[in-house]
């Protein structure tokens, strides 16, 4: 039996970090449509995002990517956050939008690239000693396009090299996340194409340098569940980005694609103390053709729901169920759950909370898009352009 | 026994298209790393499209993009391209890249949005008129990225809607080449997501319509060769959108990822009559990281080279071998082929016509790209961009 | 407004068949694990269906594949059926488990082979007019595992000339199902690979001619509902086999592996007209390692359960979305369908049905399997051999 | 400027071992198709292995596979593989093909099948003392159907256990392999599914656990040869079990779907130093439709025109062109050496060693085949079957 108290209790402590891009515009390679009232300053992403927190309650902390939302001073950032209501989250690097980028960034083979990248990454340990933030997210665009391009071995070699520069950076409190993708922009071999490659260099690295799941970076099939509940037996698992996929990396509204995985990675979060331990609930998408504070209080609530749908599996009655072999109530236990309705659950949660039932709604009913079209004229909208 | 003389006499009718594009910058959703010497005019394009067909003797045509090749006088730029040894190709259409498409072009859910894309089609055939072209290649970045955004069956009707009209705009001699995509940029979604939707278009439309197959579009793990096969056998194979790829859509150099792929493809195309038949073998590629001029180079020599070993499969003896059922011994048949270095054959034959055995070498030797490195400075380089 | 009379008035007509061969033992090429109480002849077999349909209410019929369940007398085993509340359905022919098959049956390049496996076909037509059976389903494991094996054209038009021999043969009120499959167990080609093959095959054949879709049967990422929808268009979908995979064609209980798959098709059905005509609702399921008979009723079940879901989409919020290009509201009306909780409607449809609302329960305490356990001892039990 | 004279030095180092099973039959789940002169005994599979080692001269050890290889004398049958020129390699368990292990075998949620299994690795190593074999090879089929039916970190707990009671069993010399698998026979989660679960469980266990790269056990996409360095990289790739594959564990001639593939996984164990460290090239195929002795022939020929082209690499231009950032050229000094036919070479070499220089020839004229399907008539075939 499932005690409904501790569901919710748990729920009420949940935490999902918006990324400041995806308030931004974004594209495929084929076209970026721009949108009305998108924002042009990281300010006015901030000013979106707590707009998202405000509906949904669940969404207090904004991750920063460098340099799309490099501002003179991040302390004041930090205090414009926090006068929303807001706290600065992870700070994501980026190595990919430089000429000099080409061949790739710290495993370039050129060690004059690789020094600028390590100098950028090192600028983002500076950064977060401004914001407070305590992650530092790596993600690396590099890798080759053909066979023969450049050594893969030497280019874990130079990779090395970086993270434990970086490594020695960091201060208390603070983590390096490292993030592996399957492909794109790199199409023959990505340097941190697997979790396995990634789970090597943190563990080389030590404490503070964990994997980064983004739910978009797998081979088609991956059970990503596995992956998780592996990492988190083994101590690794430091973030999620979340989004959601058909295909390859399609940075879609998370439990948008398939609903069940989403619900069967948050079961094995929580089954292996993650909901409760440091692990970082992001987001990571693209709403390219969607209107995008709506679509990130979706991504917010599909979070929310597949966590509720996942805290209420009758963990005896499963684990009794599997003790005895039994597959099909094994299975009934989880489906059981996934089954259940819960959004009038949330809706109630919300309002002990003081929050509208519906977040959706009352961020249309607010006006605020409105106000946003009307005002954000002008100026160069934000995206993804360096 | 294969006929040597016979073979070279085949490889001297091959020809294959390069893309206007390919000449210009191309890159991810990440970044598009700009190259020195790029051209910035569809003039520009040409004389780099003289320079691959100098070297390789095989490379006579160049397909156009509308409205990146856009000029005054269509006329004057067939004339051009004369002048510079080479004829003008496909026509290729792009209904992806203005605003108004957001949410598709001929399958949009409104009808204005529907006219505007129809009206551009139209405008293609236009171009082909005064271009003398032969073939409208049509390739749609239609379809939808969330379960239930439109309607799946709906869009197919203003696809086919769109198509009749087009197609009942064909002059005599011009053929419209309907091409498949498995995803991207649509994400849940495409129009026409795979041989069979384009091969029931083009049977309802006549025998005008043909289908393109890219080799970047199809699932993971797609027998390629054997929709070539099919399609030959329907007499509804019009062309190649040669590329290659590890994972999705990569447009990497053809025949870079799986050469074996490539031979097997031209195998089906020889055994099937579309080398003598009306099949266009175009190259579409992008050249994100790797010089552009020689990179084509390189894929019309693979075409070349994956072409040679498919003409020098003994099909006397496989016959025998699959007549007798000996699986060993008819793959062991076509192995032969495969295995044999034809790169000698193909020096000889190009020292035959008079082109310097090596084309790379000879590109290298010839000065061309230091000199558009150096004139072409300022200006506006070609890309992706409208 | 979804009308909820009317979803259940729909429901109460849905029908799902079930095959014979899923109540016999199965396994993979590693091994099959026997279960205890498992069918050792087809009237056995029957009464496990006829268990299925007893609690469940919506699985009239069974299919039978010949030769396993061949007896001397198909007449009196229709009236068996008839005795225990079900008829036959669609005959399944196998052309795979005879040493002569090896290299194929109706494609195999020798025309004994042909001839043989055409004559199972036709046997198979004789025992549609003894059971009554409607639908002859074919599904042929011919292909290649190598490159050059055999001439993948040739083998087209031996396909073709055994299906117009069968084709010719049918009589009124019977119609040829034909299946695809991407692999397995051939793995280099496969004659029938993709819904494209069977269709280009069924349109020449004519009315009687329709397309089987299998879930399972499907390179990873493909777009299934596309498929039906398209199918449905052009009329020429014919049946389901319903099951679910992860990887390759598992066979696992359809909708376990990803149940917004499954209702997303569903809806496509019913938004394409299938639900009310002609389109069988098959399952074909391979319960290795779970009991059978609870599987197959959970598998009934998850059927109704995505069945009503797709019924309480409210199509007109739909098509009014859709419409106006609302993208997040599109998906939000799906998706509120989808999160609905059905199975209370369900139960209390099962209680005016006069039956137990929970089919699982209402078997497991009937004492049937108990029954089985206790009485199949010796004999042989039913499973894939010839 | 590569060494001909190292080059062939190389090659006559090389061993690769072939596996006793692919001598008996093998099939899908759908047919086992017997073939002639199959062996039906240990003996009598050494027998043909040893015909394979003296046409290739390559392929001097055998991989036995517990119990389908069980003898009384273990001893006994080292000193049989001795008098015919072998010796014996890999011990292979199996915990797949008993009743018990429907669930699972180490991880199995029972400890007393658990604790059989374990067992049963145990009595490999004495085996592995008996034959005086240096690898223990362990594939475990565990793994899960649906989600919830296990707890799937529990299961690494338990799988963990047992490989640590193997691993302080292993004698001096003696080394444990475990290898990894995609899916099949589990289709939801199998319990060392990628390379990075081996590695962190051989990580743990010490240096005389490595990790299996078995070429057809990975998702679609998969840059093997990336895992392969990076392995190498981290001292721990210990085997191969090379087949191909074009959709999942095809288990094909090894060579025949990618040959490409093959080579650059050539050339990262060379590159890497695995050519000459403790590497094992074994072999791991099912030859279910064509002539087994000659497949496994060809087979070895394959990985020995993959090794030889991966040694002609010239490795200080490509060194010099990944220096400089060409991609171009460093990417066709690998195509060249790809591109050349290494057939005569290895002629050259097999004449040099007193053997014919075409190893399928040789062996079809030898007289073996029609001897064994002359002489093993009677008796049980060998094959999978416990």
């Amino acid at each position: 039996m499932t005690d409904l108290a501790a569901v919710k209790a748990a729920l009420r402590t949940q935490a999902v970090e918006t990324p400041s891009w995806a308030y931004g515009n974004s594209g495929t390679r084929f076209k970026v449509f721009a949108q009305e009232g998108v924002p042009r300053t990281p300010q006015e992403k901030l000013e979106d995002a707590a707009k998202v927190h405000e509906f949904t309650g669940v969404a207090p902390t904004v991750a920063l990517h460098i340099p799309w939302d490099r501002v003179d001073d991040f302390g004041a950032l930090a205090k414009f956050a926090d006068d929303h209501g807001l706290k600065l989250g992870a700070i994501n690097s980026n190595t990919f939008q430089d000429d000099d980028y080409r061949l790739g960034s710290v495993c370039h083979p050129d060690a004059a690239v690789r020094r600028k990248a390590l100098d950028h990454l090192l600028e983002c340990v500076d950064i977060m000693d401004a914001t407070g933030s305590a992650d530092l997210k790596l993600w690396f665009a590099d890798g080759t396009n053909y066979p023969g391009q450049d050594d893969l071995s030497a280019r874990q070699d130079r990779l090395a090299e970086a993270l434990a520069a970086v490594y020695a950076r960091l201060g208390d409190g603070q983590r390096m996340l490292l993030e592996y993708k399957f492909f794109e922009p790199a199409f023959y071999a990505t340097d941190v194409p697997d979790w396995g490659t990634a789970y090597a260099h943190c563990l080389k690295l030590g404490p503070k340098a964990q994997v980064v799941v983004d739910t978009g970076h797998h081979a088609p099939g991956t059970n990503i569940e596995f992956i998780v509940a592996t990492l988190l037996r083994e101590g690794k698992l430091g973030a999620f980005d979340f989004n959601s996929r058909f295909y390859a990396d399609d940075d879609l509204m998370v439990g948008a694609a398939d609903p069940f995985q989403l619900f069967r990675i948050m079961y094995e979060v929580i089954r292996g103390g993650g909901f409760t331990a440091d692990v970082a609930f992001m987001l990571d998408q693209c709403h390219n053709i969607e209107a995008k504070i709506p679509a990130i209080i979706r991504s917010v609530m599909n979070v929310q729901e597949a966590t509720a749908k996942a805290l209420l599996v009758d963990r005896d009655a499963l684990a009794a169920a599997q003790r005895a072999g039994d597959v099909l109530e094994a299975n009934a236990v989880v489906m059981d759950a996934y089954n259940t309705d819960v959004r009038p659950l949330l809706r109630e949660l919300r309002e002990e909370q003081g929050l509208a039932p519906d977040p959706i709604a009352a961020y249309r009913s607010s006006g605020w898009q409105e106000r946003i079209v009307a005002e954000r004229v002008g100026g160069r909208q934000a995206g993804w352009g360096a």
